[in-house]
């Protein structure tokens, strides 16, 4: 018998929903046991229930598993929630309340005051405001969240600079793929051979992430870093990869060889524990002036590395570049599961989170 | 007889040429008397030269013209010019020196000083350094250009703000159409699925050439506009229309509304002299939240409206913007176009230019 | 006041509605009079109601029109119908049965004994089949329909070569635009670089359609075509456009010459009648070796022209070609409208249809 | 030191030159040594002359490789061949006559009485006609080619038909990848929305390989099938996998499940012979029936197993199903490298082929 820790998937039909199924498939200390899904998919397979909307196919063992209701009477302890904003707002409490460590890839709580907005390379701290939960007290159960799938690429990519130079400013236009939008998500005839200059919600969040996530943990609260903040969003007819323009000022003057080694050498909490699904090098600069490009390098370090390039002065701010990062992989699904793995390896997960 | 002024056209089997001999079908003022191209095309008809790429058919009296050897002999005194810079910068000189009237799309001689870069609604006065050109002095013959495509759409519609408030800073960052880049042009293989994060020279035209278009006439130069401009160009999978991501600083404050009234009440020279390509209201802001789009509204006015939305305020500059407009029309064919209508309503224009 | 029909559109708001109420901004003889959509739409503006998926905007006496419930009451007397299936079938009989011309795009009805299949230059006869109706007994108001968006550029194509040389086997597959599918329809993580070999009954329809529209009336019945018929359908990421690859064989031997000739010398009723929809020529066969192509050919005729390319020889049958139709003009709005006047010119249709 | 065979590419730059390098980078049997591509290449290292277009890095040991003239002197005696047609007739049988083997891709000598038009699975007994190349008797080297990426997946779905029920008819309906064309290939502004209803020669070369690949060895010559066959070939804008609406007529009827089973159940020699390459199943029948899609299912087997769905009776022949096939590693490279490794296996190869 498998010792490996019992994980639920709220949401499990969803884009991200498939993403988790596909990286948890021979995942060394997870495994799948339960699945939920809205009402239509309870009590179908999940091969039933499921559109599966990624090149392998779905994997045995979950392909048989039925579908659960989406409560947490017979979920296991642990569980990946990838659902909607308006259905996380009023599911992840119950579970956490329930005594689950609820690992969330939903924008739900991620502002609320007492939970944790985590990128493990760049915030591992964070993971302290657990312990203030009213849920944890009370039934050992918690939240943590991982931000937008469009803030967690700037981030890894600006948190080196951040930590060797400090930012002043920052200015971030990006370029979006679909699969950000889940499944059915973006009509066909609303992007086909054409930009969208608009994503519900989504500059609030990259912004007020971007600082959250960059913050400074002070007694029982975070206190959002101090730069400011620009982000415009749109939407671009590609599959997976966001790209980002961005343009920073820097505290300390900095020389490009300078920022490039921050990023070359950026390594942190996950590949000091070596975490499972921690890329070698969570950010990679490449030195080719057209790089990078979703369709050639979305899938650098298994989609978990953050890619950038196209360093130059910027006549406004010091510097612009380029950013990539895998949306539905670093930017969902393989950012719960790197926090998952996380706080396995801080003592925060066991088989009977809140017992 | 027709009593309309012959015009030629340089580069005529080219993308731009295509929509300068599509746009001069049934054309007021002037008539396509003369086409030229490269060496392989030339003995041939413009229908067997040309790959022609639009969707109305070749018309009819373009399509059964020879196409003549690329020298000024036997060209009209009018030349519309859509060349490679490298070809240009060799016989757009060789033109005007032979007393021509040559009305260019190039970037070749944009940034030189006794050349007039020119979008007749934010800059005809600039069209007086044509008298201090040599060639003028000497056979008649001159050169003016329009800008680049990324930098018309995007000085259109800063125009009006800087005239009511002046600009102290703008950053863009451009999504830029396939057929900006001419046919061939951009592979398949390179654009399907994704976005390239860098054109040639591209940032460095949009940055100095808008300076130079929004800058002041002092005598017999041009003194640059002196705000803070930053750009950032990449291509998409998108046909015809650029798309930019902008934001400003102005110098004296202003309101949402204040500044949609200026683009919206923007009215210039090209309508006061009802030009016949100038486009009733060169800027349109759309109320929409998700507006402009390429697919949409790209062809709004013929194709020679900038389309402006999303006014909202930015937390890094004052405010941020969506910009879109024509590549291949208001950002290249039609650009020439209206210069050289421009050009003859100020007397400039004859059908033996310099005689 | 406007002495046009007054004329009602059920499924105002879906893609075909859309393009009904573009061709009928300025219609000759029908004037836009009541719209209709599903119930979430009832009392709000056309405007509010609709996303419009157009490249031309909302014609302004349709933005500003409330939104009626669908039923027969208070809705005129000529009804174009843009319904899913299982929706026409409950509600198209209820209008036919107050009285109404109804004149349908869906494909509830088209195969009913009863009910009239028609393209007005192929089989304008069948339209005797009204008659028959117990509704136009009853109350005057009857069905007319017109074929699926595969089957009407296919049956354009064939009925010169039915009509000259007969038709003995009939092979087709098509590659079909996203527009078919309505919207949202197909989603984009579907589509973008990818071929979908399968639309729900689409082969079904384009077959069976294909034998009714070419059959010959007998009395009160339509007698199917004879030959034998097979259709694979598949959906490509295009706009606007099916294109299909077809072969044939003909009784009578043909030369390419002649089966061209047929095609380009393709006249019909509409064309006689000059009925105002009616593409002066039904079908145009193009020289070139690479055409027909959607981006290119797919507005010949202000999109009611069926554009033919490529006949050579087919190591199987007589004859393979392409074919290229507008599937939302020539196959939805526009031949229903073109539907609609045939009706007029034949006297079946006044302003109180069924009084 | 390695005990792998070295080889030799030539067209080593182009889309298929870098799938050659990319399946040769651990290759249990051989090893590059070798790279050739045309004059501009010469002298420059692999990684500075290649625009490299796969989503895998170039390896290491390529990347620094120099890249040689394209002659046999200093040439591995076994040679890959990614080579246009007209240069590939002159170079191939220069290196044949330098006694080496070559494997090629091109189309330049498929048809020749004397070249062996080779799939391992199909038709691996062809290879006897090397022994009858004068360029074998002279100096040991010789040509084996295989077939055209549109054909290879075809006639991977009808061998196991041909076999068990025997052809009569068959026609196919290509949508070709623009990966195909090579590299720059299609221009984006000729596919972006569209359909291309032409693909120069290659309806030709799909009918008459078909014939040859399926054709039987009667003493030294190839007798080709005799069934009918007819192709029609559309370029569409996926990035790789070709897709084909088939029909076909069978000599011998039979039942879908027997159809079925005769995919499923294929394997033959290179799955005996545990070719490297060889996938574990040549052919798999999908049961969705909305697949095989190229986005989805292109990667099965590593791109060496045809996938085929859809199966359904025809109305004109007996049935008709959908075929896709990986257009650069099936259809191409994977192709050459599987008859390397059949004629590895077979003894014709060995480090000093015609020594």
């Amino acid at each position: 018998m498998s010792n490996k820790l019992p994980v639920g998937i709220l949401g499990a039909t969803g884009v991200v929903g498939q993403r988790f199924i596909q990286m948890l498939e021979n995942h060394a200390w997870f495994e799948v046991a339960w699945l939920a899904a809205s009402d239509r998919s309870e009590g179908k397979t999940y091969a039933e229930a499921v559109r599966w909307r990624l090149k392998r196919a779905i994997p045995a063992n979950a392909a048989g598993m039925k579908v659960s209701p989406a409560g947490p009477e017979g979920a296991p302890k642990i569980i990946f929630a990838a659902l909607d904003a308006s259905i996380a707002a009023e599911l992840e409490p119950r579970f956490a309340e329930a005594g689950c460590a609820v690992v969330s890839n939903s924008s739900a709580l991620r502002m609320k005051g007492d939970v944790p907005l985590v990128i493990p390379e760049v915030n591992s701290g964070h993971i302290k405001l657990i312990d203030t939960q009213p849920w944890r007290k009370k039934s050992g159960g918690y939240v943590v969240t991982n931000p937008n799938c469009s803030a967690i690429g700037l981030v890894l990519a600006l948190a080196p600079l951040h930590q060797r130079f400090g930012l002043e400013t920052v200015m971030a236009v990006t370029m979006q793929a679909v699969s950000g939008a889940g499944y059915p998500g973006v009509a066909s005839l609303d992007i086909l051979g054409n930009v969208i200059p608009y994503i519900r919600n989504e500059e609030e969040k990259m912004e007020e992430e971007t600082l959250k996530l960059l913050g400074q943990v002070n007694g029982t609260k975070i206190v959002p870093a101090g730069f400011a903040m620009s982000a415009q969003c749109n939407r671009v007819a590609v599959e997976d990869g966001h790209t980002e323009s961005v343009s920073v000022r820097l505290k300390r003057k900095a020389k490009a060889e300078e920022i490039i080694a921050a990023w070359n050498e950026y390594r942190s909490e996950p590949q000091e524990l070596k975490l499972p699904s921690a890329p070698e090098r969570p950010v990679v600069y490449l030195e080719a002036n057209d790089r990078p490009q979703p369709r050639f390098d979305v899938d650098t370090g298994a989609g978990m590395t953050t890619v950038v390039g196209r360093l130059r002065p910027c006549g406004v701010l010091d510097w612009k570049f380029t950013v990539l990062s895998h949306n539905t992989i670093r930017g969902a699904a393989g950012a719960a599961l790197l926090n998952a793995e996380l706080l396995k390896a801080k003592g925060y997960l066991n088989p009977d989170v809140g017992k």
